[in-house]
């Protein structure tokens, strides 16, 4: 039985996340492109925010398929990384209200951050249950050092907001390509 | 283990997108027989999306069901299909509530193409997993080429809302009825 | 396979459902034992929609449990079910902030006949499916047989509700618990 | 079968409860200092929430897991308690805007005590499926009189609000702190 659980219920609340984002879309009050063209940096945010949580459900996929037991540390620190990813739809739709203003940005950098953080220690947590000097160990804290990488770069995009926000944008958009690039999908070893 | 949490993930994402559907129909300010009326072109619009909706998501149940591995591509295809499907609740509220105005109906046309591209994606890529001469490989392709056809009606539907929504509005009707009519539920092959 | 799937999409659209319905609660604008008390009635009316769309939960429960092929039928009179069912956070939300007016209180009835006659349909699919002269045909004959009783009480409290509200809402109250009561949960025959 | 859907239809509520108690962050007006100062005090009272919600849904893993056959009692307790669960979103935001008022913080208290109600009945339910004499019996026994030490604790917390919505606050955040520290997760017995 063990982890399943955690994963079906982890599927459920990122489903939920990845979904009500697009209800900060109200509906345009007229029929008008000047009312679809307003929707556009809306649309972009959500598009980035959709990529990086799909991003993360991935690796959370191939994560937790190694997880061996669901001990105190895993579950709390999965918990962790879910009200992380719940604030994305806020900063998502707070970033696409207040388009250029830094404080939003670097709002939404302090949740990627704290997401990634949480990722990072589920990693541990993860890679600490391994066998020592298996593979999986070993895949583990690439993983991990992969995502201390991450955290880096948005920890910078928090500051940099306040410099240019299209420079912490240029970090957002780039985390989730980096995230995918290197990893194999469909195989955590 | 392979693609079961996809079905489960999507399955969990298109549960949430065909629900909060309703959350447009605002409660009318009266009890009235002419506020309820003015609810029904909306209540239309929702039905029709959650057919066309649920049309898709039983095609992606007979198609999800034949993948063999969890490749990147298809994990990526099937992302862009439920990020298109994911607009479906904007574009529908958007046509409920302008209805008679070309844009709204050209946007939901739009968004139609979309999730249909995505699929034909999917079909392909799920298409080449299965065994070459195989009765499966026949069968996706004549879906993929189904798929091709759908995308051609609306992207059709796109620019003919600027001669006659009441055209598109056709075009949308009748492709969940097409999709269903030919393909036997209850077996891929 | 089969009809795992149907059941945990309707699962996940079910738990969207009943749970979305407090999204109508507004919160109140101040503090006060009044503003509370001006909840009360749409707590009660959620409430009953609540135990009413568990009970139709438990019931599908059973009735899928029985099901032998996921055929076309089965498929669309399970989403017609899901469709009539995703209408009651609406109705609920109507009846609850327009209590008194008849009709409110009639589109909740028919939204809830709409639901049973689904499920009455989809029990006779499901009937068809046993062996002939098998417990698990009677069984579905009764369950359907009751289902039109609850159908014929819903189809009489839309024009009661415009002799008094109360009749109606005493239909309403009472549906739940005949569900229930001659049923054994537990176990379908 | 068996418990295997209540298990799964109630993560499915329970992931979507804690997550839309985050739409009630309204995206601010303006991207300033003193907007984000504002949702601090949502934010706390979110996070307590989503803390304790969480820790029911261990508890809950772990109390169903045990379950030997889905009575009619082990239902609808279990729906009382997804009943009390819904509710929080509502309290939250209440809390969440109306900081300071002890009605809110009262009310908050009710919905606390409504949920650890039905857990200590479901307990109970679970308790007297196991065999007598059983390890899982005196568990259960543990977990039913801890529950009602939550109980008492939250049913204390309610006139304290007249008191001081401090005291209140501090038993809040103690509840699942206290639920997690002495039961061991990951094993049920």
């Amino acid at each position: 039985m063990g982890t399943g659980r955690i994963e079906a219920f982890s599927d459920g609340v990122i489903a939920v996340i990845i979904t009500i984002m697009v209800l900060d879309f109200k509906i345009p009050a007229d029929a008008s492109w000047h009312a679809l063209g307003a929707l556009v940096p809306g649309l972009l945010v959500y598009a980035l925010s959709f990529a990086t949580i799909a991003d993360f459900w991935i690796n959370h996929h191939h994560t937790l398929a190694a997880a061996r037991e669901p001990s105190a540390t895993l579950m709390w620190s999965n918990l962790a990384l879910l009200f992380a990813m719940s604030l994305v739809p806020f900063v998502t739709g707070w970033v696409a209200s207040a388009h250029g203003s830094p404080l939003p940005v670097a709002s939404y950098g302090v949740v990627m951050l704290a997401a990634t953080l949480s990722f990072v220690v589920l990693g541990l947590v993860i890679a600490a249950q391994q066998p020592i000097n298996s593979p999986a160990r070993s895949t583990f804290r690439a993983f991990v050092r992969k995502g201390s990488v991450v955290a880096v770069c948005y920890a910078l995009a928090i500051p940099l907001a306040y410099v240019s926000v299209v420079v912490s944008y240029t970090i957002f958009i780039a985390m989730p390509i980096f995230y995918i690039l290197p990893m194999r999908i469909g195989g955590t070893d």
